[in-house]
This record gives structure tokens, sequence and C-alpha cells, in this order.
């Protein structure tokens, strides 16, 4: 945890980026030396947790990748065909998976038995080497993940130049895109004044149905389970963009808790999207230990925590964001109580209890962790 | 297969079917009789391949659930607790999951220490039961389940009282319900020729970005993965109802050929909802095993078939419904060459090979399986 956290965010756009990093590697040729780009290095030892901005960074450390090294050689070659092919979906205004690009750039080197790639196992890391040596997320460089999750809420937006009204999209919803940058989506008439992010479709749907953002005034999305990278990143914009609040609703586990600091501060893994993914304002609402007595719930719907729930509570405990008194207190009430709860469990109380009670009353009163 | 297809469909709306179920039980229970019901079974003697129709059927055997049978009182009251909390949600006009019910309807039964429920594993087969009992589905007795796959296109629809231009849904699209019954969706304007069903979230972002459904008056829906129930219902209702092709777009390996023989044939385990969810007119249009020569693929895109994939592929030569002489030709030849490929395999000829080469020439030289 020694690493110093970068502080700017280099320049220019991505295509820019990609181009001064071949038009690198031409003057390192030209100049007769061993052509080597630098690479932030992505290890556990250069992960910062920044308390007070409260995300994961990553911090200075970077490591050498050289085309005359028997050892690099081999990545140095792939950085350049991947960043290559990025260039070419940005010059050509088109957008692909991670999948795709490993079809893409895999082919047999020309009088040889070698391939590029061999697997995407290959092609995936260097994607991430990219992305931290030019500052750039995949999606900016026309590179998605899953499209996952579904949005309604009191929000106009426009997405690929169709205005979309969030208001009108019945049962169904707006399916979130994986790449939500400004050049795709902007938004535009809003009235909204929070954003609620659920775990589970289910949920999602039963609030959808209820009317819950009209009545509410909200922004209603779901990642259907842990938030995928387009839902994170769009949240992150509204967050900023639209000044809203961010609630995120998941159940009482270890893995809905994940999934909340996964949104809140990134994840360890890709520390260096956190500055343009994570929401450090998020609002968890629940479900909480405290809530069966809260609430009055039966204890017919407790579910017994197992030992690998105990085992990832106890780490969790650990954890810098979640050092906090409230948190802590939360956590040592599941690990004593032993059970965890998932949100459809309010369903005993009645079908809409959770949008007729639980929520406002968790809102009104200001029943939530940060 | 020595049952014989139930010819006829119960009559009357769902509600009634329901109420009728329990005024049958109160008739019962007045004349003195051991309250009992006779429930369709779910067994695969009891399934039927109808080669005419090409659809997979329940036949009519059928079990004895009885309320005086020390093996049958648990179920017997479990049924009837999952008829009325659907009773009651079809009442208050009310949608909610599979695990949902299952927290509505658990409780300790008074003066026992009792459950009604102990997992959600005891309540979904119930589920099942009531389905084929009273010749419904589960999304007509609004039960839903998980909500995924998008769709654009040239088609408007409403949805829930909002009408929607799946025209005008950038790069997202339209979240697909998992109840897209007549009363929730209702079709409108309709220029589109044909209904492109694609396996991967990542191809119909392809085919969205290229416009595809525009160019070729499409109708563009994907299902990530398996297409889960609510896009299997709405394929089966555009077909019948706006009378369009349906085009299934999938891996060349055998999970790709059983995601097409479920949209197709329906499912074994869920024979009784083929009537209404099956497209036995839907056609595979690929990958195939003879599409690296007509299109020119390097080898190098192969994978080889695993152990499980030619266990799988052998099983599926001696299915009925892939009897076909075109079919059999097809799956030897994978099993000859002993490869499979992704439909992301095209991406090495070209990112929008797909969109502009391949399918358009599929399709107009109709070189698709039936």
């Amino acid at each position: 945890m020694s690493a110093r956290p970068r502080k700017r965010r280099k320049k220019g756009d991505v295509a820019s980026k990609l181009r001064e990093l071949g038009e690198g590697a031409v003057r390192q040729i030209r100049a007769g030396s061993n052509p080597a780009v630098q690479i932030p290095a992505r290890t556990l030892a250069n992960v910062k947790y920044d308390r007070k901005r409260s995300i994961i960074e990553l911090g200075d450390q970077t490591q050498t990748r050289a085309l005359f090294n028997v050892g690099q050689a081999r990545k140095y070659m792939q950085t350049f065909l991947v960043a290559s092919a990025c260039k070419d979906l940005l010059d050509a205004a088109k957008t692909t998976s991670i999948r795709d690009l490993y079809y893409i750039t895999k082919h047999t080197i020309g009088g040889t038995k070698q391939n590029t790639f061999e697997e995407q196992e290959e092609s995936d890391p260097i994607i991430e080497d990219l992305e931290v040596t030019i500052d750039s997320l995949r999606e900016e460089m026309n590179l998605f993940a899953s499209n996952r999750g579904a949005m309604v809420g009191d929000l106009t937006l426009v997405d690929a130049g169709d205005t979309i009204d969030l208001r009108r999209l019945g049962s169904g919803g707006w399916s979130v895109p994986s790449i939500v940058e400004e050049n795709v989506i902007q938004f535009k008439r809003c009235n909204a004044k929070m954003i609620l992010l659920v775990e589970k479709d289910a949920v999602w749907r039963r609030l959808n149905e209820d009317k819950f953002w009209k009545k509410h005034k909200a922004i209603l999305i779901h990642g259907n389970g842990m938030a995928p990278r387009g839902v994170r990143r769009l949240c992150h914009r509204m967050v900023k963009e639209l000044k809203l609040p961010l609630y995120v609703l998941v159940d009482n586990d270890p893995w809905g808790f994940y999934i909340y600091s996964v949104v809140k501060q990134g994840s360890i893994n890709l520390a260096y999207e956190s500055v343009r993914m994570a929401v450090p304002e998020a609002r968890f609402v629940g479900l909480s230990s405290f809530d069966p007595k809260r609430f009055d719930l039966s204890s017919n719907v407790f579910i017994r925590l197992d030992e690998t729930d105990q085992k990832r509570a106890k780490q969790m405990l650990a954890y810098p964001w979640f050092e906090r008194k409230a948190w802590q207190r939360e956590m040592h009430k599941m690990l004593k109580e032993g059970v965890k709860l998932e949100i459809e469990a309010l369903s005993s109380k009645g079908i809409s209890f959770i949008s007729e009670e639980y929520l406002p009353r968790k809102i009104r009163e200001r029943q939530y962790l940060v």
C-alpha cells in the first residue's frame, strides 16, 4: 500500500493516445533502441485505498515490456496488435466484444506455425494492460462487455441518436448497453430525485409494476446480479452529471455486501477503472440484519449462513471501506445472528410491501449505510 | 411414447380455472369423499413427439393427489396454497417471481412446527403441477421467470400501456420482460419480413450497430444464451400473429443445437408448454460445420470438440426432431471434423462480415436447416 496514487489523467482522446503509443515505438526503433512500453503494474502491491475519496486506486509502479526480450517479445507484439485493432475500431466507429477482438487479432504469423493468440485468456489481460497504459476504459476503445440490466424512470436520454423516454417503456424497460460513454448516451430531461440500483431483476420488475419510480421520482435500474460495467458506469455518470443520490438494494449476505462495495469503491482486480466507475457516495438501503426486528419479519424467512458466508463476512470486516462503525455493527450483527436474508423475504409481508413500506421508510428515515 | 397427445385446451380464463379447482375441492368435501386432484403426469413416459406438428407434447396420463393420504397430503396442501396465491395475484393484477411466491406461501402451520415449504425446490414443482392441471402457463398465472434478452427492429408494440417503437431504441434496445401475454404486450405497426434470434448479446449488438434489422426489415432479438421463456413465448407469438419466419443464429456446437431445438420443439422437461412456446418452423442459419469451406474461414478459429461435446452430439443424432437428412449430415460432419465454431469466429473475416456477408447470403441462398 506504499504506492502513490496517480494524480493526473492523461490528456487527449483515446485514438490520439493509441496513435501516440505507436509513434513512440517508431521513434524508439528509429533511434536504434530496444522498443519498450511502460505499463502500470496491476498488482495488489500497487493498489491503494484512498480514504478521503473513498475509492480503490492504482499506484505509480510500472513494469517494462520490451520487444527484444525473450520473456516479453510475445506480449509486446500482442500489446500492439490489440492497440492497432482498437485504433481500427475507433476509426471505423464500430464497437465489438472482447471475444470478437480475440478472433480479430488471432492469426498465424507468416512463415511460422505460431498463432498471435492461443486463447482469449491471453488477449483479455492485454486489453487491461492497454487500458492502464493509455489511461482509458475499454469502452472508450469501443470494446464492450456483456449487455445486462434494464432501466426505467423519470429521465429522458439519447442513445445512439434515438431519444428514449424512460417513463414510457412498459414492463420491459430499456436494456442497458455495455458502452454508455458520452458519445453514445446523453442525458436530457430529468425529474428524478434519486437512483435506485437493485441487485435482482425480479425485484426491479416488482418496483416497476408498482410504479415506484413515478411515485418517488426515481430512476430504477438493475444489474441482474453483480452490476455489469455498463450499469456501473451509467450510475457513476448519473450521480456526477445529474447530481442524484444512488441507493443500492441487495440481499443481506456477504455477496450482496460485495456487490454494493464494487459499485461504491470499485474492485481490487480492476482498481484503475474506479475513477470512472465507482460511486463512493452510494447508499446501502439493505437488506440489513436489523431489518427483521424493524420490519417484524418472521424467522422462517431466515437462511443460515454457511461456512463460506461466515469466512467472507469476516474478511470484509477487515476491509478499509467497511471500517465505519455502522458497517462494523452491521457485519457483527450478521455474524452473531448467523443468518442471511434475501430481498424476496420482504414478500412474506405482502407482495408490494417492498415498494409501499420498506423502501419509502428506509429512505425517509435515512436508514442507510455509506 | 405410448401416451396419446391431449387434444383440447381447457376452456375459460385462468382465474376461472383456479376458482373451479377450489370449488371442485369444496364439492368433494361436502360430498364426504376424499378430496383429490388429477394431475397430468410430467414423466418421460408421458411425453410424445408429434412428428406432424413437430413439437414435444404431454400425453394423457395423470396421477392422483389426495388430501387423506399420508404420502400426498403435504403436496395436496401445497398445491392449493400455490393456487390460492396465484388467484390472489390475478385478482390484484400483480405479477411476481417464483422466488417471491415461495416466500409468500411459506409459513409455519398454526399450532405446529411444520413449515408449508422448506425450500423453493419444493414450491417450483408445485407450480409446474398447477400449470399442467389447469392447462395454463405460469405467466398466465402472473408468475415470471428471469428478465433476459433485448429486442429492436421494424416493429411497434404496446407494453403495459406504453407504445414502444422498436426502431428508435438506440444501442440498448427494449429489455424483453418475462411475461409477454396478450394482456401485457400487443403488436402494432410491423414492416419486418423476418425475426432473427441470436444466441449471444455481443452478436446482437454488432447486428444492431450495423442496423441489420433496418436494411433487411427484421426484428432482432437475443436471449443471452439459452432463450428464456419470455423470449421464446414472444417469438412464438410473433411467428403466429405477425406471420414472420424465425431465423436462429447460434454457435456451431451441441449447446447451440440444443438452444435451437428448445426454441423449435420445446424441451422434454417442460413438454406441456410447447403448444404455446415452440416454433416448429424455426430456421437454423448456423453456424454450420460446412461454413468454414463456404465462407473460407481459417482453421485457426476451430475449437476441438471435447468428450462431452462428442457425447452430446451423438445423443442428438438419435433425437426424432433431428432425424431429417440435412440435420444428420450436419451432425455427422461436426463429429467427423471433430471441431466446433463460435459465431464470433466470423469476425476473423472482418468485424461486419456477419451482417454484410454471412447472414444476407445464408438467407438469400436459403442455406438454412429446419
